[in-house]
Formats: structure tokens, C-alpha cells, sequence
């Protein structure tokens, strides 16, 4: 029987790697590294040298394959028919990859960016290919250090405040939903809109959508949520991490140009902040 | 300048540690166990096989310490009398631990369970010995696989759907406020009492206080949020793990006996789980 690993390899840092994943990727024999098609370059070459360090010569064979980027336009609802005919593209993909190059008695694996649990569409696919019921296979996760206890750690701050809860959204979601009801920690990934500008407490900025948003979350006008505190970080563990923490009305112009200046420069960007409201 | 860091060691299985914590470890001059007083000998356990797989004999120190535990009883508001108290008290530990322990130029470090990012007083009550200013140090953080990751590793689920937000919460919060609004994948952690049981769609089961609930989330009485769905572990990454998922009316009396039956055998239980309602 075919066996799979998923493996949560870290959101950057190569020593983030557990002793867990190290001993997996030795037990591997085909690596399945899939590229976005974006210009990620860098995340792929982090992978080969986690490889490199790891694994012996001659022991692996890696498959590289282009995964299908979803059509982000087309919303987020998870049986949208966009996301439903993306995700059965990559199943196709997936399973073509597991029956063409993975040998009945191997073990494979794929190297999960942070830790599989968080925004990572691989257990899905998984079980996607595994219904399709073309070709068979058992697979175990092991888990991976997020960008978000990466972030925590950088700023060295705890997510939840004491006995309080923490939540982890996308920025899509922090854009159109407002702030979430009943809780004053909230992480947000995945923004490429940086919403959380919406939330400085000076309503004369000119920020468009201000006022509409504060009603959402029950709280009273964006302008009452003066007080929040951000903490930001840009390719946080690698060589090029950015942080930036700080009351948000300081601290989101600052985040504005550091985050337009490397993105430039880069030409893409990884960032999650945690957004923090006063509870004074 | 005495150096300090502060080590996520993973929640339970010894090789989730991560390569940085090796190196942070093997940087170690004087180690800091402190024991919650609770019947957690297992937890130091874990700690002390740690540094005996990890670090040369005759390298290191190891200091042991009673942390005051917190009258739970008294709430969970960060800024209550209690929780004050209870706050100082450890700074006073911790002080003392580094200002006696620890000499100038030496490293030290806090072992914190799964990730210091979540619910773990150990970055509080360094900053409050900061603040204090008797005792200066310089520290950083190593980020830990969390008890959450595992569990959803375990499960082989993510925590949140496509585009979609987690929570992570307490079970008191859980039992005081019920599920909350917004948010349709819910960890509870620290929970004392079993609060999924409310969420049972079985309204005829005499389950205490489980009208006026549903309301609070504005989703309807606790008797519409069928379709429930839980991952349960209890334990999880060690050997005594015990792992349930299912919808929660099947799964629910299954964990309440295998919880209650675990916790006589062992004098004390860590249990986790993924809420999750129904998207259909
Ligand atoms: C598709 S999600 C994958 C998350 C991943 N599974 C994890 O556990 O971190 C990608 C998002 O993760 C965040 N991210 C991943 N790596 C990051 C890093 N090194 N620094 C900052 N953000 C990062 C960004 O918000 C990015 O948009
Ligand atoms: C004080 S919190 C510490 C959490 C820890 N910092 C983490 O990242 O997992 C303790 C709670 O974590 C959860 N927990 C920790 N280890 C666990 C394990 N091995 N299995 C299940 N739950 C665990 C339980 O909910 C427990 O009540």
C-alpha cells in the first residue's frame, strides 16, 4: 500500500523543522513539490534545501508539478462552483502525481509551507483523490510551527489574552465582515488588501468603507476603536523578515510603505498580523 | 547581560521539538522547571527526557520551582484582583529564579508546553519581571507545536474551511457565552467541564442550562446547531492518547465516558477539541 506524509515543514526558518519531520522525510522516498506558479521561486528552493539538509543522496527522487491557483475573484464559499472545479483540477493533479510516480510499496510525501492545519488545501485534496477512489494510499500529517507562532514568537507576545479567545481569519473576510464580534485578538492572513487600515482610529484619513464597517462587529464606529495595537510581520523567520509592532495609528503608515517598498522589491510578499484591541 | 529563552517544546510527543529548540536547549545554561503543583509529574517527566536526549551531561543546571497555580474560581478578566495577585506572585518566583539562578553572563531557559503563543503565562509574567526592573535579561522566543496543531495533525483535519475563520477558546468562555457568532469552526482548550455537550441536537437529553444558550450566538436554539461535528484528543502526541471524531451526538456520550474513565485512571487529564458546525 502507498503511504503518504504530509509534512508541516515551518513557515520559513529551516531549523523550524521538528525532529518529527526530519525523520519523516528520511522515511521518504518521492518528494511531491508543487509550485504555485507564482513567483514564489524562493519557497520552492526552501524546500530543496530542507532536502539537501536532510536527506541523504540518491535516497529521494522529487516531482515537481504546477498546483492550479484558484480563481481568488471568484469568492470564497467553499462549494462555490470556482472552488469546486478548482479543487477537483488539483485532485486530478494530485492523483495522476500518486499513481504515476509514487511505486505501490513507496512512501511519498508533501512539503506543507507552516503547518498543514491552517489554510493549506492538501488534506482536502487528499481525500478528494482518495474518493475519487482511482488510486489507493494511507497518509499521517505531522505538524508544523504556523506563520502565526512564528509571528508570536518574532514579537514575542502571546495570541489570546488571559482566559480569552483568539481568532485567525483571512483579510477578505476582516474586509468584508468587520471586525469579528466577541473577541479582541484576531489574526489575518492572506491579505493582500491590508484591511487593517480600515481600523486606525482617525476617521479624517480618507480611508474609503470606514463607516459601514464599524456596525458589523457591534462595537460602535471604526472612530471608537481608537486603541488597537498591531503586530505585523513580512516573511517572518527568513532572511528577509519585517516586524512591526505598535499602536495601529502609528504603526499602519509605516506598515503601508515597508510592506509596498518590499513587495516591490521582492516582487511578491508573505505577511500576517495580529490585531489587537485595548481592553482598558 | 543574562539571556533568556523561552522554548515551545511541542504538547506532548518528545520529536515535535524543533531543530531551534535543539540548538536553543543545547545553549542552555541553567534550565527552569516549574511545576504546577497539579499531578502533572508527566509533564516534568517529559521535560527532564528532553534534556537528557538533547543535551551533554555536565552542560547545564536544572532549577525547580512550585508556580503558583490560579484560583480559577475567580474569573477569568485579565484585569481582576485575583488574577493580579496571582500574576505578581509568579513574577516574585520568576524573579528570584533569574536574579539567584542565573548567573550574569549564562543563559536560561522556560520549557513552556506546546506553543508559548497560546494560553501560557510565561512571556507575562517575563515581562512583568521586566517591568519590576530588580532583575535584567534579554530574552527571545522559540516557537512550539501547540497542542491545536496536534490535534488537527492527529484528526488529519484543518482547523478552518476555505476563506473561512477558527476561533480558538476556552471551555468556560465556551459555556459562558455560548458558540460564538461568526464562526463556524470553534478549539476549545482548558476545558473543565465538557461545554460541547450543550451542543448536542438532542434537546430531551437534560443537559443543564441548554435553552437560554443558542441565543447568544444568534444561530437559533442550541437544538438547530445539529450537524455538529467534533475532533476530540485527549493526551494527544503521547502514549496514552485517545483520539475521537464523529458528529457530536454519536461522539459526545463516547468522549464523556472515555474522559471520565481516562482522568480516574490517570488523576488528571489535557483534553482538545475542533467544534464544528455543519456548513450544509
Ligand atoms: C496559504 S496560507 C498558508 C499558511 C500556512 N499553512 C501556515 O501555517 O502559516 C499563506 C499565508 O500565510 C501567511 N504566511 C505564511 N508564511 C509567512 C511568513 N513567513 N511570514 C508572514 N506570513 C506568512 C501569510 O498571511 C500568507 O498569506
Ligand atoms: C495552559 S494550556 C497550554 C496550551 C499550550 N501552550 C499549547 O500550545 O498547547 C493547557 C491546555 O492545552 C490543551 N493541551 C495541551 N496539551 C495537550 C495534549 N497533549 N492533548 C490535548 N490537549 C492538550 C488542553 O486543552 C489544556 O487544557
Amino acid at each position: 500500500m502507498r503511504k503518504i506524509h504530509v509534512i508541516g515543514i515551518g513557515a520559513g526558518d529551516p531549523d523550524q523543522l521538528t525532529l518529527q519531520a526530519v525523520k519523516a522525510m528520511k522515511s521518504t522516498d518521492v518528494f511531491f513539490i508543487l509550485d504555485k506558479g507564482e513567483e514564489k521561486d524562493d519557497l520552492v528552493r526552501l524546500r530543496r534545501e530542507l532536502l539537501d539538509a536532510h536527506c541523504a543522496d540518491g535516497t529521494f527522487r522529487v516531482v515537481e508539478a504546477r498546483d492550479p491557483a484558484r480563481d481568488r475573484k471568484a469568492g470564497g464559499a467553499d462549494y462555490s462552483p470556482a472552488v469546486v472545479g478548482w479543487r477537483s483540477r488539483r485532485a486530478e493533479i494530485y492523483e495522476r502525481l500518486v499513481a504515476d510516480e509514487l511505486g505501490e510499496d513507496e512512501c511519498g510525501a508533501f512539503l506543507v509551507w507552516g503547518d498543514p492545519s491552517l489554510y493549506d488545501g492538501t488534506l482536502g485534496v487528499l481525500e478528494e483523490v482518495l474518493d475519487r477512489g482511482a488510486v489507493a494510499f494511507s497518509y499521517d500529517v505531522v505538524p508544523g510551527i504556523s506563520s502565526v507562532s512564528s509571528l508570536a514568537a518574532r514579537h514575542r507576545t502571546g495570541l489570546n489574552r488571559v482566559g480569552r479567545p483568539v481568532q485567525i481569519t483571512t483579510g477578505r473576510r476582516l474586509a468584508d465582515r468587520g471586525f469579528p464580534e466577541g473577541v479582541d485578538d484576531v489574526v489575518v492572513m492572506l491579505d493582500a488588501h491590508q484591511a487593517f487600515l480600515q481600523y486606525q482610529s482617525s476617521t479624517d484619513g480618507g480611508v474609503g468603507g470606514v463607516s459601514g464597517v464599524g456596525g458589523v462587529g457591534g462595537v460602535g464606529g471604526v472612530g471608537d476603536m481608537g486603541g488597537m495595537y498591531v503586530y505585523w510581520g513580512a516573511y517572518v523567520g527568513t532572511a528577509d523578515e519585517i516586524l512591526v509592532s505598535g499602536p495601529l495609528d502609528e504603526a499602519a503608515p509605516r506598515i503601508e510603505a515597508l510592506r509596498a517598498e518590499a513587495r516591490e522589491r521582492k516582487g511578491w510578499i508573505m505577511d500576517t498580523y495580529l490585531l489587537r484591541r485595548n481592553l482598558d
